[in-house]
């Protein structure tokens, strides 16, 4: 009953308890669909408007802006360090919703299932992606379930959308930060893409990191509380910490500077890195963000962020600049200033 | 400029212009993600929320409920008689929202591409969305592209996810059919499932069969201005019209009872099922809807159907009974009376 199932070299960490294989027939909208729902799917995310099995789900609005995000998911082990696709799927979306400023409230969760995927660690997915949208604090309220033949996906890709609250008053957007703000990241940079790697056995060494993946809609929220002056959100994923830099930069027309020995690497993470000829500031993360806020606001928002277990490590690591605009720069700690750009080609697919 | 790409044997209708193909770059969250999006999404599927290049799209809310729904589209092959798996994204979205009485307002698309895909290809299949989106006069808002190795997809699939808006006062759902209501079909069916068949090359024949593949939701809008009575509203997608009439039946735990002859199917779509051996009632369809009604309201409804090319051939199939519940019966052309059950395994995988 409690036998792990190793994937690709990765361990599926909870007990299964589903036995069997996807066949097509579970993509077939009859019986096997509706068992695979009831059965397998609703016992972990059951909500109100999935349990109405409607087409749609009806849920409340009070008047008030929509945060709304999608994202696929495609992560290469499906199980790693730290975490799995499942937790990823809901976390990613509810982070995107979070740097709106807005209070992710309800998702959605489309499957692609390839044929012959173990019922069990499907069943071990749904449950991560249960006990990470209770984390989150927000509802799964639709789903969609398709099956393709063996040899047509990877085990299985999750699609999640998110809506999320916008309070009144709120402005927050990549085109609003201003010169003279300060850039807070929340924590070591690396470590989501660093622990795929190593599930993926590329690594050549054990090295005990461990995915940030995270939600981080908490600690928005109280972010907010603190500071009216948070003008840009972004959690630095796919393309790392300086294509998020690159982004703000061209949205926003402004320069940015970054002091380069602010920016937080565990050891572990930068001697990955030094092996293998990547840089940590192109290595998505998966439960960090990027904040530009008014300079006066810094101390209190560190303060406040720093009582997260997520952010115990935030810092100031860089300021906006008047120009040149659209371009990031970086003081290294040799003194010297580089050119940071956006990610040319690519560097770990399927990260995410 | 206009050579047509040939897809598995089916043809691409549209000219393409972009050459080249997908990468593992493309997908890196990078320069090459970037320059994806903007020269190939954006000049089709542009509106001020995609625009705005952040990580969730920011749109107004009044005070009202919303209808919410995802679907993944994988059908195979990605060109078929009548439509395209971009139309189909679209439209499955807009119709499981206006299943639910709801004006579908907002759409977001999640692409997964497979390394090796044509560039041209795609921008059919986003330009597809981009008219189908401006016939059901929806927005799309958010998006997002990921990319995978070659032979971990098959060419592309698209999740959509939707939002509209919920009148007051409007209860529409599986649960509210009544015995005595009337069972509306909008038109013919099977003919989705048999123009894909068609275009997979399984029919041995040339049928001059197109998918019905279509926006319902003004149709809806339409009959919710003639009847304040309408209790069920579904569209009978994968597993076709017996699977659809199980769910409403043991959602609202009544008996349903239908009239065979009544039940619309075009003379090639029956042609076609007897050769292969298929029931047209378990074939999917992409632009038809059932109505479960007040009888008072039947002619009135049916007239209003009438008037939309989609619907008209609309047609009452039959009606609700107190029993046996969750229970389909049909009376057959020849007399005796029949169970219809639910599609029991897989007729056609990936069919949408």
């Amino acid at each position: 009953m409690s036998e792990p199932i190793t994937i690709e070299g990765s361990v599926c960490p909870v007990p299964i308890r589903k036995r069997g294989q996807i066949i097509i027939g579970h993509g077939s909208g009859g019986k096997l669909s509706h068992d695979l729902i009831s059965e397998l799917f609703l016992p972990s995310l059951q909500s109100p408007a999935l349990l109405a099995g409607n087409d749609a789900a009806v849920v409340p609005a009070q008047k008030f802006r929509l945060a709304v995000s999608t994202d696929s998911h495609v992560v290469y082990p499906l199980f790693f360090p730290g975490g799995d696709i499942g937790r990823l799927a809901i976390c990613g979306t509810v982070n995107d919703i979070a740097m709106m400023g807005a209070k992710p409230l309800y998702l959605t969760a489309g499957f692609i299932l390839e044929e012959g995927l173990e019922l069990g660690l499907l069943e071990q997915v749904v449950e991560s992606m249960k006990i990470a949208a209770s984390e989150a604090d927000v509802q799964i309220i639709a789903g969609d379930t398709k099956v393709v033949e063996r040899g047509k996906a990877d085990g299985l890709y999750i699609n999640t959308s998110g809506i999320g609250r916008i309070a009144d008053g709120l402005a927050i957007g990549g085109d609003k930060a201003r010169p003279g703000d300060a850039i807070i990241l929340s924590g070591p940079i690396g470590d989501h893409g660093i622990s795929v790697l190593e599930a993926r056995g590329e690594l050549g060494f054990k090295s005990n990191i461990h995915s940030d993946v995270a939600p981080l809609n908490h600690l928005v929220a109280s972010m907010l509380t603190v500071s009216s002056e948070i003008h840009v959100l972004r959690d630095p994923t796919r393309g790392g910490l300086a294509t998020s830099l690159n982004e703000i930069a061209r949205q926003s027309q402004v320069g940015l500077i970054l002091d380069e020995s602010q920016i937080p690497v565990r050891p572990a993470v930068k001697a990955a890195c030094e092996m293998l000829g990547f840089d940590p500031l192109y290595i998505a993360n998966e439960g960090k963000l990027l904040a530009v806020v008014a300079p006066e606001d810094v101390d209190e928002l560190l303060f406040t962020m720093k009582t997260f277990p997520i952010s115990q490590e935030a810092v100031m690591i860089g300021e906006v600049t008047s120009g040149p605009p659209g371009r990031v720069l970086m003081k290294t700690a040799i003194g010297s200033t580089r050119i940071l750009d956006m990610l040319a080609g690519e560097l770990l697919p399927r990260i995410c």
